[in-house]
C-alpha cells in the first residue's frame, strides 16, 4: 500500500540556524521559509536526491507542532511521510486492521495542496506516520 | 555536501510486531529480521521505491538504542542516515563548521559494511544524524 517516502518531518526552535546548519554545513540544497498560516507552520524543504527534509517552526497561536517543541525543547523528527495511491482505500483498509485515524478521519488538504491523514503514534510504535495522496 | 537519504532509523521495542504492522497494515516489503551483533541491533528493511525505513531492535546487552528505547518506551524515530561521496572530507568540513562527531571521529564501518559517522544531535536540531560513505 504504502509507496515513496515523500518527506520527513524535522521540528526547529530557530528555523533560520537550521535552514542554515543544512545549507552550508551539511551542504544541501534549502529552500526560502514558506509560510503555511492554514497549518500553523513555516517550512523550509531540504531538497535532497530522492525525497525531501522538512523543517518545521510554530506559526500562529495554535500550531500544532508547539507542543512537540514544548516536550522537545531542542528540536526533534516529529513525523514522516508516506505516499498513497488513494487514501480513502488506504484509511479504510488501516481502520479496518485496528489503526486510529487522527482528528475525524477525513481527509485534508496538506501543506502540499493534497489530502493527508495522520495515523495514531500509539498503532506505530511511538512513530506520528501521515499518509498523502500523491 | 550530502546526497540521499539513504534510511530512517525507527526503534521498536517488538520487531515481529512492528514487521507485521509494516507488512500487513501498511503493506510495505519488509525484509527477514537480520541480527548485526557488532552494532548492537536486530534490523527489519522496509523497502519503499525512493529509500528504506530500518526498524531497529536492541540484541546483547550494550545495544545503542537500549538507552533510547528507555526514555521511550514505545519506539520512536531514533535517526536519520545521509549519503556522502567521502566520509573524511565530510567530517573535515563539520568539523571545520563546528559539529561534533561522536566516538573518537574515525569512521567506522556500519551496518550495511559501508564507513559511517554520527554527528551529535545537539548541532543538529534534536536529530542524531548519520552519514554513509556510499
Amino acid at each position: 500500500m504504502i509507496g515513496r517516502l515523500n518527506h520527513v518531518a524535522i521540528a526547529v526552535p530557530d528555523l533560520e540556524a537550521a535552514s542554515a546548519s543544512y545549507a552550508n554545513t551539511l551542504g544541501a540544497k534549502v529552500s526560502a521559509p514558506q509560510p503555511e498560516p492554514d497549518h500553523g507552520v513555516t517550512v523550509v524543504f531540504v531538497e535532497l536526491p530522492n525525497t525531501k527534509i522538512e523543517l518545521l517552526h510554530p506559526l500562529g497561536a495554535d500550531s500544532p507542532i508547539a507542543g512537540f517543541l514544548a516536550k522537545n525543547p531542542a528540536g526533534g523528527i516529529h513525523h514522516v511521510c508516506y505516499e498513497v495511491d488513494d487514501i480513502l482505500a488506504a484509511r479504510d483498509k488501516l481502520k479496518a486492521e485496528g489503526a486510529r485515524v487522527l482528528g475525524d478521519g477525513e481527509p485534508k488538504i496538506g501543506a502540499h495542496g493534497k489530502p493527508v491523514l495522520f495515523l495514531h503514534p500509539k498503532d506505530f510504535f511511538g512513530t506520528l506516520v501521515e499518509l498523502e495522496q500523491v
